[in-house]
This record gives C-alpha cells, sequence and structure tokens, in this order.
C-alpha cells in the first residue's frame, strides 16, 4: 500500500551546496507526506472501527485516507481557523472534520470528549504511539536498502515520529547510518532536551514557517529512541528553510513544504559538518498552499 | 546513465479530473527534462568530438551535461535575449554559450556558420534525428513495462521526437497502447498536418506559455512516425495548460513546467475522449522560471 520514496538526484543542488546530497522525497507518497505510513500502521493495526485525532496538517488527511481504504471512519478534530484547502484535504479523503474554537477549548480537550462520546473509538496520536513509529521505520528500511552509500541520514524533526522511525528502520538492518534532525530554531525543543538528557517543551507552539514542526515537545516514545539513537541536531534559522524550498524548487524541480525542507536547510546551516560526507535529505512532504509558496518564491 | 521516470499516482487528480490517471514525470530526469534521453544518446553515438546546437531550452542543457559526462565538448547557440537562468544552466552543465542577435541573424544561420568554422563538429537537432527518438524511445520502453494496466498514452507535442520515440519503444514491447498527442491550440502545426496528411508549418513561433512547443512544424523523421502511429491529436487552449500546471502543483504535488502540463490540459480539454479509459501523463518536463510559475499560481 506504502508508496516508496521517491530518490531524486540533482547535480546543481549538489554543486550549489557544495556537498554529496541526494534526495529522498516523501511529497509523492500517499496523501503527499510520510504521514501516510504511520496512520496507515494505526489504521491497520488497531481493532476499533472509528479513529479520532487531532490535526490540522498532514496526519489527518494522511489518517483520514487510510481509514477509507480500510473501510474504517475517522474523526479529525481541526481548529476553526484552519486553512479551507486543509479541511477539504481531510473531508475529500473522506474523514469527518470536528472544528474546535481553540480560544475556548484546546483540541486535545475536544479530542478527549470525543473519545468519552465514542467509547468504542481508538484515540491516535500523530507523533506519539508505538504504531506511528513502526509504520515511519517503513522509510528507514527502505533507504538502508538503497544502493547509495550515504553516511548521514538529515531528518526534519517536530514531534520526532519521523527521525525514530528511521532510526528504528536504519538500525535493523544493520546498515550503520548516522541519522541527523533538522529542527527549526524557532521551536528548539529537541536541541534542548538532547542538551538537558530529558524532555524539555516550548512553552507555546512556536510560530515556524514549517508548520509541521509546531509541536511543543518531542513525543515520550519517540524520545525513547532519539536520545540514544539520534547523531545530532541542527537547529535551522527561518531564512535557511526558506532558501531550502527555493533551492529545491529552482535547482531540484521539487516541490517541498516548508518543513519538508528543514533538511536541505540543515546542510545550508552548518555545512562545515556534512562536509566530505554523502548525505540523504529526506523531504518529509509537499503540502503547501499556493499562496504560501509563491511568497517563498517570491521572497 | 538514465534515469527512470517517476510514476506519481494522485488520487486527488484522478477525482478532480473525473478520469484514471496516473503520471509519468520527467521533471527528475538529468537535467530536469526527457530531454536529456536524446541528448545523451546523440553523444554517445556520434564519433564526433564536439557537438553543436541551437537551443534556448531544455535540449541545451541536456546535450551540455551529456557531452560533459562523455568528456566531449559542446556549444549551444542562444538568443541574446535569453533568460539568464537558462544560459546559467548552460554553463553550470559545461556547455559554451554562444549568443546571437536573432534580429540580425537566425539562430539556424549562426549554427551553419559554427558548423563551417569547427567542420570536426556534430550538428545536433533538437527533434529531427533518428537518434533523437531512439534516445526518447527509452521512455516508451519503460512505460510498456510498467505494471499499469493503462490504455493511452498522452504525450505533449512540440517537434515531435518525444512522441515519435514513445510509440517506437511501446511498439517494440508487443503492448497495444494508444498514444495521443497534446499540442498547444495556438501552434497547432501537428493537427492540421494530420488532417492535410502532410507536414503543416506555423507561419512562425507560435507564443504559446508551452514554450517547449514554440516549433515552426513536425521534424521529418518524427511526422514518418508520428502519420501511421499517433492516435490523435488534443489542441489544448492556453488556458487548460495553466490549469493543468495549477492542478499539478495542488492536487499532485508536482513541478511542472507549461509544456509538461499540456497532457493534463488535454484530459481538460476533451475529457469525454478519455471517459472510461486509463490514462497514463507523460510529464516532460519541470524547468520552469519562478516568476512565470508564480504568475500562473496567482492568476
Amino acid at each position: 500500500v506504502i508508496r516508496p520514496t521517491t530518490i531524486v538526484v540533482a547535480p546543481r543542488l549538489t554543486k550549489r551546496l557544495g556537498l554529496n546530497v541526494v534526495i529522498a522525497s516523501e511529497t509523492f507518497q500517499i496523501t503527499g507526506s510520510f504521514k501516510f505510513r504511520a496512520a496507515y500502521n494505526v489504521a491497520s493495526r488497531v481493532r476499533e472501527n472509528l479513529i479520532i485525532t487531532a490535526s490540522s496538517g498532514n496526519f489527518g488527511q494522511a489518517l483520514a485516507c487510510a481509514c477509507s481504504m480500510l473501510k474504517k471512519s475517522s474523526i479529525v478534530v481541526m481548529p476553526k481557523t484552519s486553512a479551507k484547502v486543509k479541511v477539504d484535504a481531510v473531508r475529500e479523503f473522506g474523514g469527518q472534520v470536528e472544528f474546535v474554537d481553540v480560544g475556548v477549548k484546546s483540541r486535545a480537550e475536544r479530542v478527549r470528549e470525543l473519545g468519552i462520546e465514542h467509547p468504542d473509538a481508538y484515540v491516535a496520536s500523530a507523533y506519539d504511539d508505538p504504531l506511528v513509529i513502526e509504520g515511519n521505520a517503513s522509510l528507514g528500511r527502505e533507504l538502508a536498502a538503497l544502493d547509495y552509500p550515504f553516511s548521514d541520514v538529515v531528518v526534519p524533526v517536530g514531534g520526532g515520529g519521523l527521525s525514530a522511525g528511521i532510526i528504528k528502520g536504519i538500525c535493523r538492518s544493520g546498515r550503520r547510518i548516522a541519522v541527523v534532525g533538522a529542527e527549526p530554531l524557532l521551536g528548539n525543543d529537541a536541541a534542548r532536551s538532547f542538551e538537558a538528557g530529558k524532555i524539555i517543551c516550548n512553552e507555546s507552539e512556536p510560530q515556524t514557517i514549517a508548520d509541521g514542526a509546531r509541536t511543543v515537545s518531542l513525543g515520550e516514545h519517540n524520545w525513547a529512541v532519539l536520545k540514544d539513537g539520534l547523531d545530532g541536531i541542527v537547529e535551522v534559522p527561518e531564512e535557511k528553510i526558506i532558501e531550502g524550498v527555493r533551492l529545491l524548487f529552482e535547482l531540484a524541480n521539487l516541490k517541498a513544504e516548508p518543513t519538508g525542507a528543514l533538511s536541505i536547510g540543515a546542510l545550508l546551516t552548518e555545512p562545515e559538518r556534512f562536509e566530505g560526507r554523502s548525505v540523504c535529505c529526506v523531504v518529509s512532504g509537499g503540502n503547501v498552499d499556493a499562496t504560501v509558496f509563491t511568497n517563498i518564491l517570491s521572497a
């Protein structure tokens, strides 16, 4: 069911970065981001026929699509202010959208309420669930099986579900590839967690342009994998995220969402770290509004 | 050397079009378009070490790149007014750019002059050469070998090199798949050629947004294949080309150049023709300036 990741070799991007880079793009995954790997694993592995989650982004449409493929139902809690394109996407994939006025009630609270209303439902976390890690591990397995001799995989980090999954997948393959996280400097809780040796939270959702990484903290299940499995974290300033989106567009013909471009942003931020190495940059998704995208290209 | 085409399955696009569609994208081919298939075949098959061509577009950079990979040299004749990004791309791939003031002298004339200056050089046509058809046939072979049961392949048509190659490649595989051309209505010489049963020329380069299809006529070698091998031609109005680019961006996460989106434009123009069939749309390339692209998205 899962579509294999798309390997993009971009000599002009390689030349511009001055580094040996190959891209693993999840932009053509079902529903346009890696989230489908996790969502499908959750939806197919739990016994419940109704799954509830809170997501204004990629996990919502991924779960809606996975449920519809498995003849299950889904309820996706979204802020009343969500962009129409995102609401439409969830509905197009057959999900039921439940709006919440986040000024009055948090999304998590609304999910809890719905869980009580529907005692027969499974409440799914978008990034803190062993089934999520397991689903994302499929990408790690794919990367490890590729016939490219890369030494490092650079992965966007929000809640840490993707990086944890990739570490697990690579680990099981027996190949030794370093996994480096790329998180927005504006929401650098993962970097601070590593320094502290325990999960540190952002005070509020960081307002980074990388909207898939607007998480308050790493998930606990993910942290258990990341704390020893991650080789390091690069904190990417906003302008490097934007430059990453632009370079992927201009030199690799790739439409990436800002969160997806964090990995290229990491190479722009700390090029010396990757010198002489062979790097695989994971572009985690491509779902970005035309307006946001044209603003980035015109900036 | 050739990168396999990228198959993109886009359920939302399929749903919007109301047709069963899969995309074969050449946007991640080396140098960002199918032209590399032809250019590499030419550069590797001729004995000459210097190759001269006229191209302000994708063939120029494809040839420059192929020559540089094969340790050969290339001269690409471009109008003085060419966009800087296109000139830069040719040079980045190691090509020597020769400017011509097209108000004073045509590109073809300048190529002839250079051919006399360099009697040891091969003068390559971007779309009318058996080696070009042969190079593009590799895409036909790939499509025929895919495990998708499509009945039709829709292909952008400019000079006809790509469609002729695909027909040859499919033909040799023994599979019966109809090949339908998609050309801009503004430069509908191919459609008129089919009606007349012989090559009909446009009076001048048609000023369509699909700049890869601004050809005056089909190539003669291509016509010999197309006249019996092509199943039909759809004439695509400019607004449907633009809508094609936009739909590919929004519903398939694909950055396509306008010429590449002609195939989706054909489905938008004559949906009834493809009803109940299973269609593979070839997106021939993705090299489009950020300004042109943002204008299309904002339109």
